[in-house]
């Protein structure tokens, strides 16, 4: 089966700069284009979209809360009409970059607090899905499987597409160690890489208590932020090609 | 020849409110939304265009400069090709919540400062013509006669809809009496109403001088930010049905 | 004992109106002047604290979430040492621009959102407390009593000033009835002026039981963001003057 | 004579990092920290504060346009009533910030456009001027010499500090060559280092026609956004240090 690598790219503002954006997309398959909520603005939105059309990377809608001076990583109780209606907001104005660089908007990714949010907050997570059950009901979005945003999705009529998190830790009942406890991140390269191969193969992990306990995932998330988040990036993209894992798009 | 009646709306943002959209939309046939960069939010938004749709008025992109503190009112030397860019992401933000309210983007209308502008600044005037071309070249723009972006858009393949304004004196060179002279603004709703029944009748206005000018109009501007500008847009509606002048969008 | 009424002015924002600040500064001993982070703006903000230092009523510094587009009336789960970098910002900012509009700023009084959270969120209540004794510990802070709030403010040496809310219920157990259950607000403006009357000369009030329960309170807020809300002060007024109660501010 | 060096910091903004600042401030004796109008936030400026206080570097406001998408690098038609408050509000701001990281702001420093406009902008100099005296008439203010901000400066009763760019060519006539222009910035570290010492010993500049020209300058702005910046600002500092000129704040 394929595996798809996605990372969030198109993260600039302004004169401010995040990212290696052109290195990160000869790696994944998949973009999450931020769409001036959190981060990024019309030019660097269009301008990413045209790097991703050139390097065959599929466009993502990286939708997030209103809240540039916390890059979206805040929980912020929104009225979920108004969410829906912001989501709607962004997706919109990215379709309308997307095809200006010659691509096209293929899936919803929801970003930082908001993604964390929908994993459990139901209002918020049936607000999403109904935004993008409104632009587009063929649009999949990226979830974390066996959340609440993954029901919802797929109450709404929409394809969830499960992800699983390339150097984050598990615990034994497959979800993830929270960022606040140590050993949340795992930072080797050789061994991000290898535990994504697993991932891809036989579906698995290795839990922090050792055990191997199932992950399902059609994507994986990789970060691009950093210069070793790229060299990291890389090694898992070299793993799994080396490991005959055929990287592709999840449509 | 049917005239057009357009007027601005959706300038609400969060807890402010402008305007009494619903009363102007029973008067006009075209209704200019914000879309978020000078005014209006995405709440606003698609309940305007809501409340247009219901009313039947064909809904405009009401684009700006990415200034909401000062209403995008004030000239902002922003780079041309960032203001494509930006142009294009309004459009595509409204056209999405357009369509969440069961209408579309008819056409694209240029906000305060910057519709200013592009009276003469060539290099934002082919920045505005270009981002319409890019996102729709079906798309009308709204511009006042005889002006910098009305050769631009022409030149872009655009169709440019002449617009003239009801409330404003005129010069006997056919331009309007800048805002900051005595007497810029016509203010009894009689006249007001006379002026814009012989524009669409005659094609013609009478200047400050006396002189009756020739004015190209396809559609005429009318405000409906305070109660008496709701009354004054009223009065050129009634006088206008009443000289049996249709009014119609102007596709 | 005198009693001091608050209330919230300075909220317009750039072409957007709010409330009729100059019929409410008649009224009030306390302006919470909006220091632009919820709303107002620089010159809002002056033009607001010359109109209270002509009244001659005290202004304090409305500090708020960094949030405009939703009037900060929504939590925000910002990071406690940024909150309190983000309070210190507003009340210096609020000082130079109250200084130059001849007056100073008196007290402290946060915002829709924050000032609910810190009812019980103890870190964002320490933040805010850290915040004000930064700038001066000689500055009240305006707090509903028996918080978080209040011992935070008292913990960190500062002088929490109770307030009591005109046109709430109260449950019997003295805290507010939720805004999202019927009869959280009472309306009749002659109620609304016997009941603040009450508070101020007997230091209760009727819960929605019946029952007189104490209620602690150095000030009341009103409000003025509609015609009916500037009326229904000066009935409060007008009522604590002719039962010759001594409206005062609190220092 | 002892001469300036000056450089802007605290250009942050929530997760996006710009300019190496612990590094700069260990070269400069003067810190223009950004107030959150085009950079900077609450955060930001109050570690750069207590960074600049710790090195023993002055703090000055780094008053902007309120654009943060531009960077404060657009000309803005701000009303010049406005711009007076905005630029009060920034500096009470900082005041504040300053305050809790244990220094004060000792003068002001206009940014980017705004620092542009004034130079021939009479309305907006104005208004810069009266903003600065508005706080404290004993706050200078930088400016570029032969300028209507000087002028304006110095008719408000300020003291305006001259400064000259260390890495920006000259015209003969003593004016910046424009950065449009090939030619308009000297990158080579040694040149620089030896322009600047020749600045503070002789108090000329040799143009781009090779004559020599006067510069009036009592602080020298340096650049510390990029690495190679800080190399050219630490050369021009240690060639300082080793021609005996004292580098020293201005006050």
């Amino acid at each position: 089966m394929p595996i798809d690598l996605n990372a969030d790219v198109g993260e600039s503002f302004g004169a401010w700069t995040m990212g290696d954006d052109a290195a990160i997309l000869r790696v994944v398959t998949s973009a999450n284009v931020a769409c001036g909520f959190h981060a990024g603005d019309p030019r660097t939105a269009r301008r990413t979209c045209a790097l991703a059309a050139e390097a065959g990377v599929a466009v993502g809608a990286h939708v997030a809360y209103r809240d540039l001076a916390g890059f979206g990583r805040r929980f912020l109780d929104v009225d979920p009409g108004e969410l829906t209606d912001e989501v709607v907001y962004q997706i919109g104005a990215l379709q309308a970059l997307a095809a200006a660089a010659g691509t096209a908007v293929r899936y919803v990714k929801p970003h930082g607090a908001l993604y964390n949010a929908i994993v459990h907050h139901r209002a918020q997570a049936r607000a999403v899905a109904a935004a993008v059950r409104t632009v587009d009901p063929g649009l999949p979005i990226l979830v974390l499987p066996g959340t609440v945003i993954e029901e919802e999705a797929r109450a709404a009529g929409l394809r969830p597409v499960v992800e699983a998190f390339a150097d984050r830790a598990y615990l034994p009942d497959g979800t993830l160690v929270p960022r606040s406890r140590p050993g949340a991140v795992v930072t080797d390269p050789q061994e991000v890489a290898d535990r994504v191969v697993r991932m891809a193969t036989e579906g698995t992990v290795t839990a922090v208590d050792g055990t191997a306990v199932r992950v399902r995932a059609e994507s994986v998330c990789v970060h691009g932020d950093t210069p070793g988040a790229v060299a990291l990036a890389t090694a898992v993209r070299e793993a799994l090609d080396a490991a005959g894992v055929l990287v592709a798009g999840f449509r």
